[in-house]
């Protein structure tokens, strides 16, 4: 067992959160996660209120949190109530000002996450009021920036140890097992968050053709842009938000050329009818440089104990050769 | 003392190796840092053989090595042989393809250090009978690419596990104190290169100017491009490597308008000057992300120990809180 203020906090088995994936992350491996002994998120980040509900009802009584996309949540700011008013676990807020949330969560008596890109983002979570920072890098999958974990993690953990102490951290990107936890200790974080590794688990919400073509993939295979938002038809990130998946075919045919992207419904609609058959050439795995470090797709508890076992034998002098 | 096979290999106190920073990474740095108990590099990466001569003269007796950009290696290939006269401690590829030199350094007795971007990059390394692998994220400091550190290391890891146990690896990029150095080993990394935390140092060839320019910087404040090659006149370098500097208000300008900076010849002139200079507002100090872990400008050696020592402890459970 590792024990870090994470985990006293938080009554955890594991120093490990599972990433709320927007509609990756549901009921179902949030659960598995929570119930395993790390923490839960749904990824509620589209804030389809419907979507939501079911899934807090798939966890059933786990002690899970809901994650949100904190620039689509300014668009339906009541969602956050109706969630709160369920009292998850946690509230985990990213991509956008978490500010005009942090009286709500913490009135709630809900615990308040905030995931960060950059040094600055992370001064403004502690004014948001957050109990956890996550410090983002660039190789986790998904939607996210430009600085890459090893720096921006140490960074963070010098700035709350000068303003505020008493905030956890977490280490969220690239980190897909034992080595990845360990390192993550010994930057100065309390924990860490997956989300390419629990994206390779039964319980996600994962086509089938998807997660054939990300188990034999080498992390050299994906890659950052927007081609996948306006693909999906969201034209309105902002500018310093990209996401990383797998290439594809389609990802190659279209990098430079989004405003046709954006034009081209019939290419959209292709795009979706393959996101929904799985077929990957077309429509990628939304995972990031860590599936290069990932062979199978074991069920969420088993993922937690066996990153947890890789990392305190580590710990315990197993990094000596 | 952090034994590795790395400080076994060479008889190192520390297992920190400083990078062949071109034109920042003269004799004396190199010597400093082999004279600490670490391996320093001379950067020899424009192949300007005058310059190396005289490095190499300053270097005096202590055993260092001597890096070259491979792909510019490649327009003055005898320049490796006449290094290899002079017996280094090592030679260090990176940028290019180091299967055509592998035979040469090997024959003459010299170790190889291969630094890469890629899994696939590596599987080329070993090809060219690297005996050090040395593995460069993105948040690297200078030329480089896109992986991070985080996920390439341990990747490149399970590779040698496989096809070349006796292989050594180090890690690159991001990594400025001893918690870069403790987390590194549990990816693992044997060792780690560093090139941003000795460019903070008195013995590096840095202008006044870029030095106070970096002591305050957080690491937000560093980008990737290729404004900088175009400033300096280089105009070849292979596309897949840009590099990452400071930003300033010169790379703010001309970014996006490379083609303009290649015909802008009084501009060029004018980023010239201010490199000589140390006008940092123009001429940005060629570092990494992990300056925003870097606030004062010590000596090799006591970089080498603090390092160290700072590790030693983190690894012998200083990382609980």
């Amino acid at each position: 067992m590792i024990e870090t203020r994470l985990t006293r906090a938080f009554g955890l088995d594991h120093p490990i959160v599972s990433a709320p994936m927007a509609r990756v992350a549901g009921g179902r491996l949030a659960a598995a996660v929570s119930n395993g002994g790390g923490l839960g998120f749904i990824g509620g980040g589209y804030c389809d209120a419907g979507w939501i509900e079911t899934e807090m009802a798939e966890a059933g009584n786990a002690p899970v949190g809901m994650g949100f996309i904190t620039w689509k949540l300014d668009r339906s700011p009541d969602l956050l109530d109706r969630v709160l008013e369920r009292k998850p676990r946690a509230v985990f807020l990213s991509f956008g000002d978490p500010v005009p949330y942090g009286a709500a969560v913490k009135g709630a008596g809900v615990a308040l996450f905030c995931q960060v890109q950059t040094v600055s983002d992370a001064r403004r979570a502690l004014e948001a009021g957050a109990d956890v920072i996550v410090a983002q890098g660039t190789e986790a999958g998904g939607h996210g920036a430009r600085r890459a974990t090893m720096t921006l993690v140490p960074e963070v953990a010098d700035l709350l140890a000068r303003e505020a102490p008493e905030v956890l951290l977490l280490a969220a990107g690239g980190i897909a097992d034992g080595r990845g936890l360990a390192a993550a200790l010994m930057l100065g974080a309390d924990g860490v968050l997956c989300g390419t590794r629990f994206w390779a688990s039964p319980e996600a919400l994962v086509t089938e053709g998807q997660m054939r073509a990300v188990l034999g993939a080498d992390g050299d295979q994906t890659v950052r842009g927007n081609v996948i938002d306006y693909a999906r038809g969201i034209f309105d990130w902002p500018e310093r938000f990209d996401l990383r998946t797998m290439r594809s075919g389609f990802v190659d045919a279209w990098t430079g050329r989004l405003e046709a992207l954006q034009a081209g419904d019939a290419a959209r609609a292709d795009f979706a009818r393959a996101a929904d058959e799985g077929r990957a050439e077309v429509a990628p795995a939304v995972v990031g440089e860590g599936i290069g470090l990932i062979r199978s797709a074991p069920g969420a508890a088993d993922i937690l104990r066996e990153m947890s076992a890789e990392a305190e034998a580590l710990l315990g002098g197993g990094w000596r050769r």
